[in-house]
């Protein structure tokens, strides 16, 4: 029995691990893909609980992650704060430390999901998360919080190199802003600007004059590219951006003034991005016409008709399907490298991973 | 490893599936009735999970299902639409071609429960199961939709074989209408209906005027009768229905007018239901005077006063809670022909399933 | 295969279990924390499934009976009132007989959770527990109700084992009235002075007048310590009380009168509870200057600064984390001990537990 050199880290976001760390996590997903439910993996989580905490309610992340947990061996349990009690500014209840500190004697990691809409202001979430950090004793995984979504990065990233292979040197990635009707996170979007720059693409971020996503996140992905040789540019042109890209991710995401007072104006936000102009979708004509074949992802929901038209999103140049699948195989990956104390030695040599 | 003949097929409803093939699920259901937890079927689904997808509340159906995921050897997610954010004619959100898609990515098979009261026409909440599973890879389980309740049906009718014997052919069952303060669906009493004329029964129906069923099922049940050389009767008398027959199901459901304007009238339906006679019970006067000995059956949760005596609900020709057990059992045993590619193929031999 | 002397039995409180039986309880539950996740112990409930029916929302206790039936190779559901439908006073639904019946078909075991808000007078959450286990055919596991919290008082007393020792003749454990914004059950406060009382502690209650608990229990704890030849007090002064004890369990508890109209007066039971003395509290002052260098407990969630100081709860002496630890591992224990039948017969003769 032997644990992984990952052994009791957190995921918090990929911005935190180093490339080869991230390549690392991405091979050992590739091989629980392709040996899915086999006696190599079916057994390091076993009989552990891994505690997924949803302030937010969840699809793909939720159903993922409980899947993840079983594959593994083990079991997950669905928790939401109203069962959780936690103290707040205006309410009595439990602090963080004894919440953190208790789940840690009955799991073997924790899973977080806390969004803007949850929050009173941008990074509140994040900041949760890594209270939970500081006295769990167990890892704590992020399952998106409102600037963060290091999972989602990892299957983007799994996704693309499939279609492109693993140089991602001299490819380039636009991440678009569109509008639609669900006034989106900040935390998809970013964490795919940041593994995409760690992983050497170009990188061109489009959207109208006022959706500027956060300043440290994007000088991060700046530097990264720099340090990679790679492209960084800005973009406010919703045609002329998709000019050459190899991959499209067209998305939705809210203003930097969601907030007042306190209280994230989800209404005013949706009000406002259906106000700008129709061009801001993934068109076919566009991928078709202006683009270097690209594929298209998407982090899903997709808002069909006003984030991508669906000749895209269910077209041949179409990854969200395998990209959501990727989500179940990067957390798995993740799950066994942070949590598991059951592997087997010469497995772990031979994946380089000790 | 092997999979049976049955690998991939949805249940939707019994109407679809023929006799042999339904025999053929209830033959294993006996197996694994006597061979629970034993290794010989403890493994089918192996770290699988199967997702249900619960429009509606539920009691043993989620808990025999879940229940089923675990001891096949995999596990169950309990999903509620709230959190799955799905497209609907008046909110943005996801299409079920992405939720299919990608659960069948996760999951080796999806169940769905939707009933009248979550739909704004009856047969909407079968459409939904049926697009469902014209996008999914995986298997559909109905859960219960507002026309059909397939593992119901199996259950019954797995029940009234313990007492009866396997041979039905000449023995009479009394579908009859009760009144009730929960105005109840048509799917238990419809899928009874199509069970019990295909395997040979006489059927009669007895109800209120103004309680007509479904006429396509109707006229489905009568065809299969007439094929089987039994009978199919529909009565308005709430005493002499009883008279002769073998096997009584007396349960409530609402009329064919319960939607108005695309609104499920509960109320209206439960106010309607509690106009009609007294004698739409099942008493144990009845039973005792007029039927042949005929045993007791109901799908629960049993309105007790309203639907039927207690004497008879808890008397010794009362099949309820074998009933209630064999959901389980039938459903372990079209979860695991329909969705396990762990067979030992000597197995399926010996059972005559591949 | 073999099953242990206590199979079939229910735990409702530990007032209706001896002291040996107790022992036989916490001697397991120290091997399981020895050995978790071990062979020896991880199969006792091999894909079986207990039931958890949570009339009030829980985190320990959720988290601990969930991952209790996973380390023993089962499963939990979680169920909620909203989707049982029962039959109320006032509402039509379903009877617990035929839940309790159905269930025990379904399921090796059944945790009912049911606080004083939930019920309409003290005492109606442990009546219905009792119908549910004179109805069911499965052991029924109290997760917390008006009156008892039978694991709560095994792992309080194992976790002041494992710091006094086993012989704990002679220790004075003080039970403490403390203000705090919850408004807090009964639960397990009784718990505690019955199980303190029947393993020979000496007892000390105190509180302010008018907050008297159970004169049932505490006549019950009273006369099990007469039998143990211990001291039985009830105090009034919150500094003195403090004086020589070994032990400090400092909680809020509502008054007798919470209940108005068959409505429990939370609002007014905390306003109440704010309007007393702050000495009403468990001070690291009091801890350092009059008691003989207690430990302190607490079945969480604590009110910190209300209930005890921050100083206290955090420090050496607190054993909060071990026993809300203890609490997986005496619920293991006693799942184990009354629903497997899959023991190892050697290793029960091993534990003196057949």
């Amino acid at each position: 029995m032997a644990k992984s050199k990952y052994y009791g880290r957190d995921m918090i976001t990929t911005m935190e691990w180093k490339r080869e760390e991230l390549e690392d996590i991405i091979r050992l997903a590739r091989e629980m893909k392709r040996f899915r439910y086999s006696p190599r993996f079916d057994n390091l989580l076993h009989r552990r609980t891994f505690m997924m905490f949803f302030y937010n309610p969840s699809v793909r992340t939720r159903q993922s992650f409980e899947a993840a947990a079983v594959e593994l061996g083990g079991a997950a349990q669905y928790l939401v704060p109203e069962a959780m009690r936690l103290k707040s500014a205006t309410t009595a209840g439990e602090t963080i430390e004894d919440v953190a500190k208790v789940m840690s004697r009955y799991a073997v990691g924790v899973g977080i999901r806390r969004l803007e809409d949850k929050v009173s202001y941008y990074g509140e979430g994040n900041q949760m998360l890594r209270e939970f950090a500081h006295y769990a004793s167990v890892p704590i995984h992020n399952m998106a919080d409102d600037k963060f979504h290091p999972y989602q990065g990892l299957a983007d990233i799994m996704g693309i190199m499939d279609r492109l292979g693993e140089n991602l040197k001299g490819k380039t990635a636009l991440l678009s802003w569109a509008s639609g009707a669900l006034a989106r996170s900040w935390c998809s979007v970013q964490e795919f600007a940041i593994i995409a720059s760690i992983f050497g693409m170009n990188l061109r971020i489009a959207y109208p004059e006022g959706y500027d996503l956060d300043p440290e996140i994007m000088n991060f992905a700046k530097s990264q590219c720099e340090k990679n040789g790679a492209k960084f540019e800005i973009s406010h042109d919703p045609v002329k951006s998709y000019e050459g890209v190899h991959v499209v991710y067209s998305r939705n995401w809210v203003s930097p003034n969601a907030y007042k007072n306190g209280v994230f104006q989800k209404e005013e936000e949706k009000k406002k991005a259906a106000s700008y102009s129709k061009e801001w979708i993934c068109s076919a004509k566009k991928m078709k016409e202006l683009t270097d074949n690209a594929i298209f992802t998407h982090p899903m929901p997709i808002d069909r008709g006003q984030e991508v038209e669906d000749e895209v999103a269910s077209g041949p140049n179409s990854i969200i399907y395998e990209v959501a699948e990727y989500r179940l195989h990067t957390q798995k990956a993740g799950m066994a490298l942070t949590m598991s104390d059951l592997w087997d030695e010469a497995e772990l040599e031979a994946l380089n991973l000790i």
